[in-house]
């Protein structure tokens, strides 16, 4: 068995031997702004509705990432790839496109970390030589369909995070340079009874730990092995919480923890407690983490993308929103 | 590489060592009855909502499968699942129960047989020695969700198929006896045009044929090869279009080719053109396949998991309806 404890391991790592960032407005007036291929202004990207302008995004990010990694779809064997949308419509118009054999994923914002891990594990177990892994979110459709069409001007309470618009998308391979995934965790499926769905910082928090730590144990490692623990979009508060919750174990993360969607906007920004979204974890590795990794000024990192499982549906059912959390180890190219 | 083609093999083929069905009412008087574990007659199967009685039948169902294998929880790697709800919410709930690391998938009514074929991949890549897979749907959350809550009493045309009421498991592991997954061919997202959320056999058959074709061709095979040849939900109609398609190929695959749909419900029953539904082609292979198979009076099957990559949202802003197709040989124990 290639695992150990719940984490399994790469014996031939994954390379990561491209990615691409498209980015929306606000996240491209935001610190990371000199990190991404691009960024779009328009929400509507020149598309009559934000669904399709989401769809763009994702689309010409594919065919972004596919030019510099210099192949064509014939030559990717497994599309993976997931969206916030309801039944993953975004992922699914892309593989239309591409036409390239593709396994649909759900894991709200964590799929692209899903995407990866998983990705890795075909590739490691033989059964891919290259795999697109790609995924998207849009502030105007998310908070449409999950909370309130942004045109209806409800409040925003300060906890509350902003979802990234964005595609983000990578080409890993068993061949070529670049950064490697070398461990993967996934996560069980936690609830620690949040329902509000403004909050979803504090419903993913402690599944995250839990993943953090299962990952750090499994490989009989402490947070001083890592140049930065990252999570996926737990944003300020969330962040918080988590730093809470790791103080009460034998991990002080404080140094080297931090978040994709706290890193996304600067505290002049109108966006709450941070980022969210599925976008907020890929295009932050996709542009700033590569970026470090391969001028390895960063040696190795552990990325922990974290879901809110909330449905609009189950929330009006008084359900309360289970959070999940999967991680991945990626170290500098060799 | 384990592949030849699109097609991947499994150099040590993972065995289906326990299944489980629950079945709704109408699939409980159609001519499987007497194969399922448990037919549960209430559609609220005495919960509040019509989404918690998914959930109650998929959680039953994954004790069902776990008790007639004789494990805890803790023995399973991973769980793979989804459903047809948004955000997979059924799926999310029952991993919640389980707390066995958890990987969302959303395939529409080919989610079970991608399931198989990714966890067959995780068991023969060495990266797990038992994993759950598990999905379900529910003709009134389907119905309410997709097209037209039941109650409204909209017109039933006869080519509109009937979603299944039930849950289907499996347990996937690299020891123990049964039937075995030998192959699998992950599918193309497809598009032949059709507008009519109604219409779904339509705009899956194309993406059937295409995934049939490429994994005869893949493994140099011919329809005679195989005992039977079931595509998920394409139901009668659908099914009579995959028939036209194939007969212009070089493959005639009248004698073999079947449907999990069509054959769930009989003439007399109000069905339509018979049975879909991430159920459909789960509690199938759950049920009468798998027994079949068990007691050796089937040697060998094609299992095509077909989806409808249908969306509310993209059917109302003027898109067509995509469809996919994942295939799995399914063989006899040894």
């Amino acid at each position: 068995m290639k695992r150990t404890g719940k984490t399994v391991y790469f014996d031939s790592a994954p390379i990561i031997i491209a990615t691409s960032a498209i980015a929306g407005k606000m996240e491209g007036q935001g610190p990371l702004k000199d990190y991404f291929d691009q960024i779009v202004n328009d929400p509507y990207y020149g598309s009559k509705t934000f669904e399709k302008a989401e769809r763009k995004l994702c689309s010409n990010n594919c065919q972004n990432v596919l030019k510099k990694a210099n192949l064509n779809p014939e030559e990717i064997d497994f599309l993976l790839a997931g969206d916030l949308l309801n039944q993953i419509v975004t992922a699914n118009f892309c593989a239309r496109e591409l036409q390239i054999p593709f396994i649909g994923l759900y894991g709200a914002c964590s799929t692209v970390i899903e995407s990866l891990a998983l990705g890795s594990m075909l590739i490691d177990g033989g059964f891919a030589e290259r795999i697109l892994s790609f995924g998207s979110s849009h502030y105007q459709t998310a908070e449409r369909q999950y909370r309130m069409p942004v045109e209806y001007g409800s409040q925003y309470p300060p906890y509350k995070q902003w979802t990234v618009t964005g595609a983000g998308a990578f080409i890993l391979s068993n061949q070529g340079t670049g950064p490697l995934i070398t461990h993967a965790t996934i996560g069980k499926v936690m609830d620690f009874g949040v329902i509000d769905p403004n909050d979803m910082g504090a419903a993913m928090a402690p599944a995250a730990v839990d993943t953090i730590i299962q990952h750090l144990n499994d490989l009989g490692r402490t947070p001083i092995d890592y140049d930065l623990i990252i999570t996926g979009d737990l944003g300020e508060e969330g962040k918080t919480m988590a730093r809470e919750l790791l103080r009460e174990t034998k991990f002080d993360l404080d140094v080297v923890l931090n978040d994709c969607g706290a890193m996304l906007y600067s505290q002049k920004q109108p966006t709450g407690s941070g980022g969210s979204g599925v976008a907020a974890s890929a295009i932050v590795l996709a542009s700033y983490l590569y970026q470090e990794l391969s001028q390895k000024k960063l040696q190795r990192i552990m990325l922990v993308g974290t879901g809110a499982l909330l449905s609009p549906i189950s929330t009006l059912q008084g359900e309360t929103i289970p959070g999940i959390a999967h991680a991945i180890t990626i170290e500098k190219p060799i």
